[in-house]
Formats: structure tokens, sequence, C-alpha cells
């Protein structure tokens, strides 16, 4: 059962790890580590974290009102058949994946089967975990949105993903699927009006093939959540 | 890719979600739901808890120094071929499964496969999340410990598991690997000194084969984590 070969897809939590900059990051405080007055070893941690950091599901409530949340998205939609289409990206980071760019991919590697779960590699993962390479800014704060700069899906190519492809979840190597410089978020409610969920810093995507992979990506399943942590993995079947 | 029926084996995370009496409960707290002055719909949540409750991964270092953390455990011990085990616990719930209720059930459907992920089926999820008919008791605090009560795997078990059958994992739909008696959780340190992790509150097992299926199990990739939430998922092949 599962023959071939497991990649993690997903970045550690730790106080490293990459938030939002108004979003609570990940905290980790411990109970208890050492040798118990019964005479075993012991550690134990709480945490804490806002749902959107690190390699995290959004989940579609998140800006679509009545969609699924995080705990609620059947895992069929989870698991599928991978497409990873690599992007290059300038020296403009803000750069938005268009429609063309996905089109052009398929000329060369075909069509994305219908029901993909479509992984988009922009190369930002080697940036992990230093925050103003790979999102811009490192500061905190209301006042630091406006410096983020990231490469982003254009909401042209989240219609074009859900009309004309199928996609069962779109997800990328950067912290959002808008673009840094977005204000509105239209990918995000494009995406999440269809209930196709995303998931964001995603990790290093480059040992995957183009295509003929399967993807599993479970979200800590948090009741009525509007994004949770994510693992996701990939499985690269033998060749023959 | 994947043919059959995946069958999700995770409780919810809320705050009805059951914890240790000592360890902390899960929180959710909102931080924005509603229109955005913007225009737009738009919901975020921060969460916190112990590592240690709802559906959890317990990581070897927990009881044992120097062991693995949560974001440590190669995925191709989270993964494999599992074992289903159901046990009948009577009225005495503080019940420690033993090495003849094994062996017993290798009798009727074959010797545990080797590197299988071996589940425990008490019938405890269905008591779920009734805390006082889960773990005997829904009072919180140092004192509640003492009133735990909940089936467990006595450590010859644990020690059988590893020894004899070689196992990669080993899961239970109870609070605890140990029993709800148990004071020095000699289960634990038995599994964990091995690095073999455990996976606890799993949640309903009733609807999977003794054997036959394939068991994913993903952490949330807690760096240095004595334990995580579980996403346990289960795959059944499609019959001929």
């Amino acid at each position: 059962m599962w023959q071939g070969q497991w990649i993690d897809l997903t970045h550690e939590f730790s106080t490293r790890a990459i938030y939002w900059p108004t979003a609570k990051a990940f905290e980790h405080t411990e109970v208890f580590k050492g040798v118990t007055d019964k005479g075993f070893f012991y550690a134990s941690y709480d945490f804490a974290a806002s749902e959107h950091g690190g390699t995290h599901l959004d989940a579609p409530i998140h800006f679509s009102e009545g969609q699924l949340g995080a705990g609620d998205i059947p895992l069929q939609q989870l698991i599928g058949p991978g497409v990873r289409i690599e992007v290059m990206i300038g020296a403009q980071r803000n750069h938005q994946i268009s429609v063309e760019e996905i089109t052009r991919w398929e000329q060369e590697h075909g069509q994305i089967p219908d029901s993909s779960i479509v992984l988009f590699d922009t190369g930002s993962a080697a940036l992990w975990p230093d925050k103003e390479r790979y999102m811009g800014t490192a500061e905190r704060g209301e006042a630091a949105v406006a410096k983020l700069a990231f490469p982003g899906i254009h909401p042209d190519a989240a219609l074009f993903l859900i009309q004309q492809r199928n996609v069962k979840a779109v997800g990328i190597d950067t912290p959002s699927l808008d673009y840094g410089g977005s204000v509105y978020f239209h990918t995000h409610q494009i995406l999440f009006q269809q209930n196709i969920p995303g998931f964001e810093n995603v990790a290093d995507l480059s040992a995957l093939p183009p295509t003929g992979f399967g993807v599993i990506a479970l979200p800590m399943k948090i009741k009525h959540g509007s994004g949770a942590p994510l693992r996701i993995i990939a499985l690269i079947p033998p060749t023959d």
C-alpha cells in the first residue's frame, strides 16, 4: 500500500514561523520539562497562534460567509492528484500568476486533469524563514501590511482554475493566495465562494514532478475554523 | 490514485474537545467576523491549547528525553497498513489491554503484519464528548486526576507490540495510551524509549475492518513538540 516516495511540503511551526504582520504569531510555552517527583522524564507544552500562519489551510468561511469551515471540508477535496506549476518570478516580487502562465505550462505538460490539487511553485519557500525576503517586510502591525510583497494568483487565474479546470484545491508557497499588494483579496473571494480551499505558505515544492503525484492535505480539524495549521504531503509513485 | 473509501478518525477541536484535567483546554478566539470597511466578508480566529488534548499525537519526547519531537517523526512512521483491534470493555472502565487480548485477536484475524499501525477500538469514542463517561470525571485540576477511569494498553502489551510485532505506531480511542488509573505511565515510557509514537483520543473506529486498510496520521508539525493536534484518516481499498 502506498508504494513510492513521500515528501513533506510543510514548514515547521516554531517561533520563527512566518505570520501575517497583524496576526498572532506562534507561541510555544513550556508547561513542564524534566524529571517528575515520581522519577520519570516528562515534557509538555501549550501552544497558541492565529489560524493563519505557517503552512496552513484557508477555509472558505475565511472570506465567504456561510461557506465551509476548516473542520467541514470533505477529505475528498483535500486528497487527490497533484499538479505543480513552476512560475518564474523576477525581481518584482508582487507578481500575479496569470491565466497565460497556466496555459503555457499546459502546452508543455498537458491540460490540468479534472479534480486536481494545483500547487504553485514560485521558489519562495527557499526564502523561508527570512520574513523580509519572503514577504517584503519583517515588521509587525497594521503599518507593515502596505510593505508586503510576494507572488500570488491573479483573480482571473483563480476563475480559470475553477470554471475551466474544476480544481479541488489550490496551494502556493507564499503567505497568501492573493499577491502581497492585494487590498480586496479577490482571489480568496472567488475561490471561497465556490468552496475551493486554499493552502498557503506551502514548503519547498521543487522535488515534485509537474504531474503524476498525489497530494494529501490534512488541516487541524478546527470546528468553524476560518483556517488551520496544515500538514501537506505528496506521494510520488515509483517509476516502472 | 487512492481508490477506496476515506474515513476520518479525528474528533473536532472545539471548546467541547476533551483535555486532561490539568491541561489547557482548546480556546478559539474571534479576531474578526463580519463585513470589513472595504466591503467584503472576513472571518479569522486565534486558537490556543495544550499539545495533549482532542485527537492528538504523543511524540516520544513527551516521556523519553532526547527522543523524537512532534515535528521530527518520519512520515514513514505515520503512514502504513492499519490494524483495528476491538476490545470488549465491561463495566470496569479502568481496563488494561493485555497481550492475551491481542493474541486472541490474532487467532481470528492472523498475526499483526510487520510495520503496522495498531489502533485499539474500546468503543469509547461513542462516549465523546461526555467527559464523565469518557474518562471518569468532568472535573478540572490536579484533584480530578485520581478520578480518571478509561481503558489503556498494558505495558506488557506495549512491549509485545514493539518486540514481537515491530509496530510503527499505536493508537487508542481513549485519552491516554496508559489506563486512567496509571501513575507511572509505563506504556508511554516503553513505547517512547523505542521512538514509537502514540495517537490518543482517536475517534470512532467502528467503520474499519480488522485489517486491510491504510492509516495516514499527520500531526501539526510543531518543532520540539511533545505532542500535537493530529488528523488521522484511513483508506479502505475497494473490494474486488
